[in-house]
């Protein structure tokens, strides 16, 4: 009886102690466990937090190349300056900017310079038998031809940049091209419709052809005619603030530019002919029912005074740029 | 000795499960504590990352309030944008564009909520009195009167917004007030010439008053003279795009406001005589050597093949905003 009882306490005796260790380590494991995880949460909190999401990489934009041909008169910087600032809203743009001259001139060397702008500087003389006689009226004989050819130059490595960015882009570059003259007016909307043009976009263009606007006209996001008051029969009744090219296009066609010598009003149309079928063509611009470039036009100030006060050696500083 | 030995045990048992149970209940607590610390740590986790750093305090800056009288014609949302989109790349500018209507206009209601300005939509028609009549040259009645009117009594708390911001400015808002007709040509740096004014900031026009440019003559930093061909004598022979006022100096002088009876080439001396002596006058633009706005005008567009399409039923769709 004695050794009886004294087996049982001892029996229970052990197996309690087991009990207990497993019972201990069982809960240091767990501890051990939770220590980790906490430590691994503060790690995560002092990470940096992610950055915050980026506007879509520039460099993921096609590349607008606006080419503007100009030539000297009273207005010509404040056009430019009006321009320039507006250009200088579009991310990815690069303005081809032409003179009319037989070299690059101060005025527009210095203005580019300031621009902050992506620029290359061109500059053509227009041949004389092409140039607009004194009192001509200005349809007689399209103005800026040999300024945009010597652009199409340049893009297809031609070389002919005075200042600026003088390589032309690398083959294999997507951009897209828009011949934007310096007196319009544009809304900077304009431009993110014609970025990603495959072939030829086209939209309205305001104050055009004595109408409120001209425009393709669209059935089912496919252009089936123009709207416009001249030659609807033209092969292309666009203005030429109306429509983008894109730029592989444009290269695969060495042949397409402006033919100087083209009917009035044709002068779009000889560039067109030569790249996309009028079915073809791209409406932008909530199909074309969006007004987003105006064909302004500035008129030529009077310079009476000035000439009078020149008569008496009193006028305007001429070292004063306007 | 049998009784001995088993109250040992006994007394062993008793205390063995005492700590038993004393070690489960430490440890138990310990856990719980451990999992309250990870779901403070994982509520953290959760909790958004602070704001990044923001570009350096605009609230430094003194406010530019732009005033831009404008009326209803076929250039004028073309103007608006243009205008608007180079008032966009000026920091802390606040624009009051006052229409020449009885109310706001859905054209300029859209343009400025779509401008992403700070701004304050006025509207006042002009009293049939004071209206140009048909056939009239622009000069004999000076345009905007009541408008710029309209902005001071908005900016005196007189009230009038129809829309945008509508409580004027604080006491002790430091500011500069400016003239900016809609269709003129400004680049980006007048804004910053004009922004510290003291009392009346001037610099020259361009292509204004039959000259290449009008503008103050400069002796030591000092106005002593006004380049100009019409009546040299004024007050202030400046154009309204010449001069800025700082907007203390105009709360301060409640009576200044501009005097549509003036005579011809007054309207900026009505004004002006209130506020400052022309010799206090502050040169800017280095020393009114640069232009930096223009007196640009845009041609009033021909609409003839409008009306004969009209006449045909096929005039442009006047459901498109031009």
């Amino acid at each position: 009886m004695k050794l009886k009882l004294k087996n049982v306490f001892l029996a229970y005796f052990l197996v309690s102690i087991a009990g207990l260790l497993y019972a201990l380590v069982q809960l240091a494991e767990q501890l051990r466990q939770k220590d980790l995880r906490i430590s691994q949460l503060q790690a995560d909190l002092r990470r940096p937090p992610p950055a915050p999401a980026q506007p879509p990489e520039p460099e993921a934009l096609p590349t607008i190349y606006v080419v503007t041909p100009t030539y000297a008169r009273l207005v010509q910087k404040a056009e430019l300056v009006r321009l320039s600032q507006t250009l200088s809203l579009v991310p990815r743009l690069h303005w081809l900017l032409v003179e009319d001259a037989e070299g690059p001139t101060p005025l527009v060397s210095g203005l580019l310079a300031a621009s902050g702008l992506l620029f290359t500087h061109l500059a053509v003389l227009t041949p004389k038998a092409q140039r607009l006689r004194e009192g001509e009226p200005g349809w007689v004989r399209p103005r800026g031809v040999e300024q945009r050819n010597r652009a199409l130059d340049w893009l297809r490595s031609r070389g002919g940049a005075v200042a600026g960015e003088k390589d032309p882009p690398p083959p294999g570059t997507r951009g897209v091209v828009y011949f934007a003259d310096d007196d319009n007016t544009y809304s900077r909307e304009l431009f993110e419709e014609m970025r990603w043009t495959r072939a030829v976009s086209v939209w309205p263009v305001g104050l055009v052809g004595g109408l409120r606007f001209e425009g393709p006209r669209v059935q089912d996001g496919r252009v089936v005619g123009f709207h416009t008051a001249w030659e609807p029969n033209r092969p292309f009744p666009v203005d030429m603030a109306g429509f983008a090219v894109s730029l592989p296009l444009l290269l695969a066609k060495p042949n397409a530019r402006f033919d100087g010598t083209a009917a009035r009003g044709h002068l779009e149309s000889s560039l067109l002919s030569h790249l996309v079928d009028p079915k073809d063509l791209e409406p932008r611009a909530a199909n074309c029912t969006r007004v987003l470039v105006w064909h302004t036009r500035t008129e030529k100030p009077k310079m009476k005074q000035e000439e009078q006060l020149q008569r008496q050696g009193r006028g305007s500083d001429p070292a004063v740029e306007v």
